[in-house]
């Protein structure tokens, strides 16, 4: 059977010819793995989602986790995929073999996180989660703090959480009133109430290790104040055992639309004594810590947003090439024989159009993940702040884009089943509402298109639009040597010069000072931005497809490269042209939205 | 409290200045309505729905009705609601006098079935399926089958369904199975399996009256061969008391997205014996009676849509207003007090995209409403035929127009929402879920646009097109006359030549033969001429619009006015420039998609 989480062929061609994924082996941290390798754990990947993930899904979906005398409730299943996935070593594999890791590369890694979650996001996230919290405190943390509360999330005996969002303060982080007060042995005592916070409390693992942002009794006002803290669930002694319930209470489960398999929690610390934390780092530089992570936070949720629309497009390409219904409209006869629908055109449509979002945003993260990677590899201090620069650049891109148009993959395959498609027999309905939470959460996309035009477009005189644009133009340059893809590289020349232009034109303003009317229509600039990244990630893919076809043995392979150059021809011909209204909007300064009032509404 | 279900300020300017609802009462049969009788009429739906059906909303949708010892249990609020439904006499209320009715327009019907619905769509539909039932018997029933199957359902003692579908055969209603066997005293029996038939099993009312298409035994194959049955759960004897137990079996319930108020079923027709049915009407036309009953159930989906949209939107908005959180970007001290959302940008933008889509959707809605109504009080043949033909070329679009985008007003609502827009905690997220049906009952998207473009636009030589085109002119003119206004006009006129340049270069095609090239991306066109239509619509509301805010006499009138006018701007400068994209595609006839292969993807 086909599968629904992952197509190996996509991603074979993305990882090893697209992306060169062997290249990074030549530097010494990656050194040990080899094509085979590789492919060997993103088989056993593959084979513990397909068999310990994917099948609960539905069943975690229907039936949440509840609070029962004080503890959280789940069905068994979670418990038992988990430990298959620590046993495997997944959670410790992308770090260093001292750690118990595989030193992995981080497109592997992340084409694993996206097999995993494609299987079953909310079984997924609690390691995820702890690998987020495990990276903190490996970059910032004592070796003590990592001892302590690093080392045993490796294992699954801990798990951990990002306590950072406030009823209050929602995305505003500069207003979060958590206090922190100095207390035993550099210890301080916490209290405050965070909200949303995803595995916050299960009984899934020995203890649950909370990197919770806090305010220092006396710190500054706003995201300048804002320091970070260590709060165990159980405290912890110095040989490793398990101490005395620290005072965090669970205040209560959300219920949401989807991720309805992970815990979404109200925590309530410090109502007794205060709760106990242990800073991480410096005072009042507990916001600058997170956002280091965060660029690897935000590509998680561009990856987890690419898969489940990439599994609903699985899902509806399998129904669509098994459902016979209707006859082509050029042959009504009642009595031929019904057609599949994936003869009919409009099918055809919805399914091209989510092939183009789907496997444009897989290949837009892994070449995020890749640029992480190259942050090890690079041969010189100028290779890595390129990189550096270029994933500053693109993070808004990586986490916004999939969590639009991979979204809306999710939901033209509900649209391709049809009645049978809004039904919880099939799983595309569910995995549209699992996917509804990516535009929200880790920043929502007003929150990333001011980051991108607000900040990473102007940082260093624009210095990563400039090499984002070298790079681009070194694929335009290739591209329009190649017969069969010309065409598309021309196009994009057009939308980077056009998209250049209106940045001009928008940051001209912004140096006069008029910052409300330069951010006014944000959003649109991320659309515009994020549609031009994603056909130069679509030429790079037509690209190595068209040489691809002009060597292939075998019909496959000549069906195979045929569809990715469809796709492109597709997202070049029905989508990039979009970005024309869009520039043109940004350029005219359109006050329709700056100017509307409340009253008005 | 504002009410979240509707916006009775815009109802009233929709209904009463923009598409003159009180014209309709210089004919006979609406003679007796005055504002006064219509707006209580109103009051008395909002009053029934925010205090019966409202409340319990969320309540259906977290606890499903289920099959239990052969019956269909439900909260006991659906029961108690219909009874105040039935009791204020809204089923009846279209109706004529002598049958317990108020001979209500059907705009003002419609904008009831708004308010309903936006209350409560899961309980709300099984009223509104014997709706669609009652007249279906009315039109093409016997006396008998009126007093017997009919009446009954005016007062709620019996309820209805409409059993199309079919698990082989969905969409393609040519290749229904079910068969009809002629048997006692007139009588047929019949045998097959329905699928997706919402309210198709309950206890709710005393019997159910299915309105079933079947195939009477050699009947021609295909659409012409189909014929349409009344089969009651229990049999009704001559004096209206209830016989035996029909061979209806329910064999299952389906489980959905949303919608989940109501049940949706799998029947099993004439397992035993054959369940007895009664012809309506003659052999084989039964899919000529269902599609003149069509164009008002297309109408009710696309009101459906607008109002869940709608309500959405009124639910973001209030939580805009109230929520206070971040700062504008020229004033980041974090000392300074948070703002309310409402007033970043970026929110502005989510809300007003919303307004200006349903609001588009209400009026457009209206439209339609006012041309079935127009269909009984037309002075002449030549009126009721012309709009009889607008009603057909817009149908369609009433349709789907509103399913894509005040389905995207839902999305942007959880969006205004953020993370607790994601949580069950508010009813955005389960207005999504109800309103992703829409795109696919009644006539997916997909045979929307082919009934558009295939049927629609060509019947009569085009005719339906060239009435609504003269029309949109003279709206045109109109709008040209007035100051403010004069710039929507001639956006419109550009796009109105533009789709009739469009459409000429297509029906071309068709006209060589090329059927498969002509309907080949005919999405496309449903969605230029959707746009064309409803930008049409806003030129008639900006134009009252225009000249209330000129003779406004209070501050909250000019706010309504601006904000109109507001809406207006953001949909012919955001959305409507959109469309010259859409026609490039149909001009080139771009064959991306008819030109993808099965083994391309």
């Amino acid at each position: 059977m086909t599968s629904t989480i992952t197509n190996r062929r996509d991603l074979d061609f993305l990882l090893y010819d697209v992306f060169d994924l062997l290249g990074l082996t030549a530097h010494g941290h990656y050194a040990d793995h080899d094509k085979e390798t590789l492919d060997a754990v993103i088989d056993t990947a593959q084979k513990i989602a397909e068999d310990h993930f994917l099948p609960h899904a539905a069943l975690v979906d229907e039936e949440e986790p509840t609070f029962l005398n004080g503890k959280v409730e789940m069905r068994p299943e979670v418990k038992e995929a988990l430990t298959h996935y620590y046993e495997a070593g997944f959670l410790a594999a992308p770090h260093e073999y001292d750690l118990g890791g595989m030193q992995l590369p981080h497109m592997v890694s992340t084409a694993i996180k996206g097999i995993f979650t494609a299987a079953n996001v909310g079984t997924t996230a609690y390691p995820f989660l702890s690998g987020a919290n495990v990276n903190v405190i490996k970059n910032f943390g004592t070796e003590e703090q990592k001892r302590l509360f690093m080392e045993p999330q490796l294992t699954g005996r801990y798990m951990g959480t990002m306590a950072l969002t406030e009823p209050q303060a929602g995305s505003s982080l500069s207003d979060i009133k958590t206090t922190a007060t100095p207390g035993d042995a550099g210890s301080y005592r916490l209290s405050g109430n965070k909200i949303f916070i995803s595995a916050g409390d299960h009984e899934l693992s020995e203890n649950i290790v909370h990197l919770v942002l806090a305010r220092i009794k006396g710190a500054p006002p706003g995201v300048k104040g804002i320091s970070l803290f260590i709060v165990p669930k159980y405290l912890v002694n110095e040989d490793g055992t398990l101490g005395e319930r620290n005072d965090v209470q669970l205040a209560g489960l959300i219920h949401k639309m989807g991720y309805r398999g992970t815990t979404s929690t109200m925590l309530n610390f410090g109502e007794k004594e205060g709760a106990v934390g242990y800073l991480v780092g410096e005072p009042n530089k507990g916001l600058s810590y997170m956002f280091q992570m965060m660029n690897e936070a935000r590509i998680g949720v561009g990856v987890g947003a690419v898969v489940l629309g990439y599994s609903g497009y699985l899902n509806a390409l399998a129904y669509a090439k098994d459902r016979p219904q209707g006859r082509p409209p050029q042959n009504k006869d009642p009595k031929a024989a019904q057609v599949h629908i994936i003869e009919h055109t409009d099918v055809k449509r919805m399914l091209l159009a989510s092939k183009s979002y789907v496997e444009g945003g897989l290949a837009l993260a892994l070449y995020a993940a890749r640029l992480v990677d190259q942050l090890k590899t690079a041969a010189s201090d100028t290779e890595k702040e390129e990189s550096r620069l270029l994933l500053e650049i693109l993070t808004p891109i990586v986490k916004s884009w999939p969590a639009v148009y991979c979204l809306e993959a999710n939901s033209l395959a509900i649209q391709v089943l049809g009645g049978y498609g809004y039904t919880r027999e099939y799983p595309v309905e569910r995995l549209y509402r699992d996917n509804r939470l990516n535009p929200i959460h880790e920043g929502t996309h007003g929150i990333q298109s001011m980051d991108l035009l607000g900040r990473k477009v102007t940082m260093q005189n624009g210095k990563a639009f400039k090499i984002l644009a070298e790079r681009m133009a070194e694929t335009i340059a290739a591209g329009k040597d190649q017969t069969g893809i010309k065409d598309f590289a021309i196009a994009l020349e057009a939308a980077l010069s056009q998209v250049e232009q209106t940045t001009r034109t928008l940051t001209a303003e912004a140096a006069k000072g008029n910052i409300d009317l330069f951010l006014a229509n944000s959003a649109v600039y991320l659309e515009v931005f994020g549609h031009m990244v994603v056909a130069w990630i679509w030429l790079q893919q037509a690209i190595t497809a068209q040489r691809g076809l002009e060597q292939a043995s075998s019909e496959e392979d000549t069906a195979f490269f045929q569809g990715k150059l469809q796709a492109c021809r597709y997202f070049f011909r029905w989508e990039l042209p979009k970005i024309a209204h869009g520039c043109r909007i940004l350029e005219d300064f359109d006050r329709t939205c700056l100017e509307m009032r409340e009253e008005w509404f």
